[in-house]
């Protein structure tokens, strides 16, 4: 499936709308089904032990997954998430991390999918999210 | 990865555990990493609409994965569910259904995974489950 | 904040749209935010070591949330479960068990909230279900 | 219930394991099973539109519920979450927020529960979480 939107306008819409974080995340892939999106660790996103704060994975997370909605249906700004359910299965290393997104049912009103999150050159995923969106209404 | 039971075997274990619902259960995949399972759906597990019921999805869910943990540890019958989180995403047909279960973590106490599920002959998947199970502890 | 519907009302509602399990489920208090229905527990709810099925928890934790949803919105069959995240804490008893809903959110497309699920006579929950529902667009 | 720490030995432990972030919270109710916890706002918790971010949001409750979780098994700082379920309800106001912990279950090796996250001086939840945190076999 062809996305609506390339990863340069994509990227564009992001520093416009999320100005504060969009220079964290770089989008590696994308097409209509999937979305990969790199977070760059910095000094804020980690947690003694080394190793990579809850609130950064959920970012990613959330951001890749609104992201391949967007590479859907263009760049709606007001889709909000409404659910994320994250499982955090192995301590990530304290490198860059790599989420996976992926939709699986793009409705009228609800865009429902999953992200697995990598610490970046480890087989194993680190977490796993899955994350509903609200689409509003009001889009033609 | 080899699993630790047969598909027999663990046939037999889920008849001694489950007595009530195993006949309605059906392993046709099981490696160490991920087991498919067919619901035979029958009329109680409909709704009007002729629509297979929530708890008759989350029941395939659950044993899906219970199946996916064993072929890891072996027959541990008291390893019991903590956490499922159920994304309903399309109506399922009135056919049988197909549980695909995936091992993402399997630690000392706890396996993390998740569950697709599919009406037989449907491309798109009906629902997504992601489950926690609590492995107990005594086993050596 | 008041019902649109009486307890008469809305058990006749589901009499006649969930024919065949209404006859488990009995409401014991109801008003427009929390709703408390017992599920009268049979032979086939339960499992070896005489506790009830995490099946017969969630369809309580669903039934007793649809509830809630309708004494809002008044008897629209069509709203579904759109997410449904659940832990299970305690072994429930072999015994009848309550659920005590919530609603958290009611907007014009997704009602939102949550279900704790008691073995009746115990003090501690035996799990807590959080639950999204679907409102059909159509209702005026 | 009485929590095994004071708030001011809660205090002292987050500024110690949670240096980047320990200045944003402070405790305001303790006890063994609830924890109230205002997030002092900044400019970067924000986003456009003036809400507060989604990873903001769980920050809070992941914080929340660690705090309940430690004022009953003491400072244990390798209790880790393993799931967090969140649904995000309402818009917040670009204000403090308050997060409401609750424990609903401390097992040997899991704490369960929720935490209501609210705007400070609005009555209605902007968001509910529910977590699971691993407590370390090793304590005694």
């Amino acid at each position: 499936m062809k996305p609506v939107m390339t990863i340069q306008e994509m990227t564009d819409f992001l520093a416009k709308v999320f100005p504060q974080i969009a220079a964290d995340f770089e989008i590696i892939h994308m097409d209509g089904e999937t979305v990969d999106v790199r977070m760059n660790v910095k000094e804020r996103h980690l947690r003694p032990g080394n190793t990579v704060s809850g609130p950064s994975m959920f970012a990613l997370a959330d951001v890749a997954y609104y992201i391949a909605t967007m590479a859907r249906i263009g760049p709606e700004a007001l889709t909000v998430t409404t659910n994320c359910s994250i499982d955090f299965m192995r301590k990530p290393a304290p490198s860059n991390m790599i989420g996976k997104a992926r939709v699986l049912k793009l409705g009228k009103t609800l865009s429902v999918g999953d992200v697995m999150l990598y610490s970046e050159g480890m087989d194993e995923p680190v977490a796993h999210a899955n994350l509903t969106y609200a689409i509003p209404p009001a889009r033609k």
